[in-house]
């Protein structure tokens, strides 16, 4: 089976190199059909008898769905390896040798009841830029790489190692799976051992693009048929803690409390009031509050509750929370209590899409006749880590309802293939201009 | 040992029948080191070897403290016995023993690591009447009891049992002692069995009053002697549930949220506006809020928080209830989330002090020179169900810096003498007038 794979990589290959280049740009489409089957194919591996998608990465479902892609990609003539870290990495020739590699993909690992969009997508769209490539006989100048990172849910695992990134401490974690990271390595045929081997250098790659569903409903409410990222939003977290005095509901007057949770209440909104007040698209939220030991008959005396800010300014982060600080001190003031906050050391800095690729993104979407908006990627993505080691761009095409992280998750055939579309000419023009 | 407390009690109850009352109202006064003296000597019953008060009822401790207390009042001369409930009921005979008694009491189990003053202060003052009657020689026309209530703090237990309230469900809960209610009464040296035969009829009594710490700082702000309670606040609980949609914290946009903290935070607000909007002394309070699931990157899709409301008026909470559910209703609009109240079957209803025995407690205070104010009690008390039994009354002391159900609970013997003297001269105004 394998030396009848190579024998057909063999022939697809010189095909692709010694083919004439006569198809022009903006005719050259995507099997609309073949991505969506194979997104249902993929959608089998991990798939519960309750019909669930339960293909957390290292899972049986994770390494069955990889040996299937990987398939795919020998059989569309990619030289595919498996780097140290459990990255699956297809390689596709260019004609010349000496330039950096386009490289796209995506991650077809899943969170827990997942659902068969969020990566998959991603990575059937990368498989069906190679096979119209081959298809075309069109040889790019760059070579092509296929890469699809593992572990992207479980904190852009994969990614992470290949930026070098992922420190050695990360490999004892346990993931969704019950596996830990270094022994998930090791089910994908990594090494974490030799785990330093499979980080790549700042300006190894030409470029890095990635296609994925939005995750949300801004597209779909606006109908607009994809977006062209700006960036990747930078994430600051808080701990906030109200501080009032526990007293007897009852034979407590009400214009003697200290209620810690009627300043939290002011809080929340005045975190909702200042992130509103601000032009753009950045967005502020308490997603966690709790009156430890809190009873019917007791006024807090005690609220604990978070802050996430996300932006592509981390100064517009840092503005923001000096505003809800400054309105913190005056609510402490008011309800005589007093409020903390506790800057949290999981910062993810501001990720900006290259201008150029953007540029390209835009050229692809116009000669094809696809609508676009420009937009921020509020959810992390691996591409973010990609930008360690070259410019970086992202496609984002409609969720129905917006939901993800679902089994209800879903993309239109016609929706995938217009991303798939703007991504396959956005390679064909990386790699023209450069 | 019981031989010669019976005969002390016969001397001291005939030295009393035969007296004559010489000494004028308003002339005889408590011993304040007495009050004092016993509060300590009470205190050491259930102490642990950390200095922490841990008398729960049934517990070892409580049933320690019991016995010294009956001991006390055997020695007053008092006819002591428990009831089937395994409440201690201490009677001394007045000169027509057609009429009814004259009652008065608290408790003395205590929270875990509760205090020396709750419950405590009205057992010892109760006692204290006694001695000083005794010492005075003077004969009450009515009878006397000094009722001790088993587990005031686990439900008023005792004292629902002699209103013919306590349910036989109620039997199988376990107590903070670790002992069920009927395994504690029979600790007590009641009979569970017979639980019935501990009610006694409404009407049985010419009234109840009892004496307590205030549990909160409204008299020692204002440097008040004594609170004459008007009455015992009813209390209506429900639960909220407000419906958002849980979403990505970093890819929904602001405009497009359905946050239910935001609308939960903004009904905190509104229910402490609309509880300060009415005149009085009424009170509501989230006590409880929580997001269950609730993470820092997800926007909160439900929030389940509780609301109470106190009041000496049924009415009037249900008036503010009905404020709060329209406010309710126009935040789900604005904030796009569903907002549902649940009523809980918890009903505690106000009881409402006697008029004549109020009167009466101003007339001791007048005369003694203490100064009042007239207050509502926030908290429950075993008087609330002495109501079924006849007219009742409250006196509170203040408690310094309104704590209390915590070891720092205090009160000085001065206060606790004031108290005392006021209970002293109500029951004899209670005797001279009905």
């Amino acid at each position: 089976m394998k030396m009848r794979l190579l024998s057909i990589s063999l022939l697809v290959y010189l095909n692709a190199v010694f083919a004439q280049e006569s198809v022009p740009l903006g005719q050259v489409k995507v099997n609309e059909q073949r991505i969506e089957q194979r997104i249902f194919e993929l959608a089998r591996f991990g798939r519960n008898e309750k019909g669930e998608g339960q293909r957390t990465a290292y899972s049986q479902g994770d390494i069955e769905g990889r040996a299937y892609y990987m398939e795919l990609m020998q059989k569309a003539g990619l030289a595919v390896r498996i780097d140290f870290a459990g990255n699956i990495i297809g390689r596709r020739a260019g004609k010349d040798s000496s330039k950096k590699p386009i490289a796209f993909g995506s991650h077809i690992d899943m969170v827990p009841n997942g659902g068969n969009y969020d990566g998959a997508y991603g990575a059937i769209t990368a498989l069906e830029i190679i096979e119209v490539l081959n298809e075309n006989k069109i040889t790019t100048n760059h070579p092509l790489e296929v890469i699809i990172f593992q572990n992207e849910e479980g904190g852009l695992v994969g990614s992470r190692a290949m930026a070098g990134k992922l420190k050695k401490e990360a490999l004892s974690q346990t993931s969704a799976s019950g596996y830990s990271i270094a022994e998930g390595i090791k089910r994908l045929g990594g090494d974490p051992e030799r785990l330093q081997q499979a980080a790549r250098k700042p300006g190894d790659l030409a470029a890095f693009i990635e296609v994925h569903i939005e995750q949300s409903k801004v597209l779909e409410s606006r109908g607009i048929d994809i977006a062209i990222i700006e960036g990747i939003v930078g994430i600051e977290d808080w701990d906030i803690t109200v501080t009032g005095l526990a007293n007897h509901a009852g034979s407590t007057p009400m214009n003697d409390r200290q209620d810690a949770l009627i300043a939290a209440s002011k809080l929340v909104l005045a975190v909702n009031e200042v992130v509103n007040s601000y032009e753009g698209s950045q967005v502020g939220s308490v997603g966690k509050i709790s009156v430890p030991s809190g009873a019917p008959n007791i006024i807090p005396g005690r609220v604990e509750m978070s802050l996430q800010m996300r932006d592509l300014s981390s100064e517009k982060i840092m503005k923001m929370y000096a505003d809800i600080e400054k309105r913190a001190q005056k609510i402490a003031e008011e309800t005589n209590t007093e409020i903390a906050f506790e800057h949290l050391n999981l910062s993810s800095f501001p990720t900006i899409a290259s201008k150029e690729i953007q540029d390209r993104m835009i050229k692809a979407a116009e000669s094809l006749g696809i609508s676009y908006m420009k937009m921020q990627s509020g959810a992390g993505h691996d591409t973010q880590e990609m930008a360690a080691l070259g410019p970086i761009g992202m496609v984002f095409i409609p969720s129905k309802d917006g939901i993800s992280h679902n089994p209800k998750e879903y993309s239109s055939s016609v929706q995938m293939a217009n991303g798939a579309n703007v991504m396959l000419h956005t390679v064909l023009l990386l790699d023209q201009n450069q």
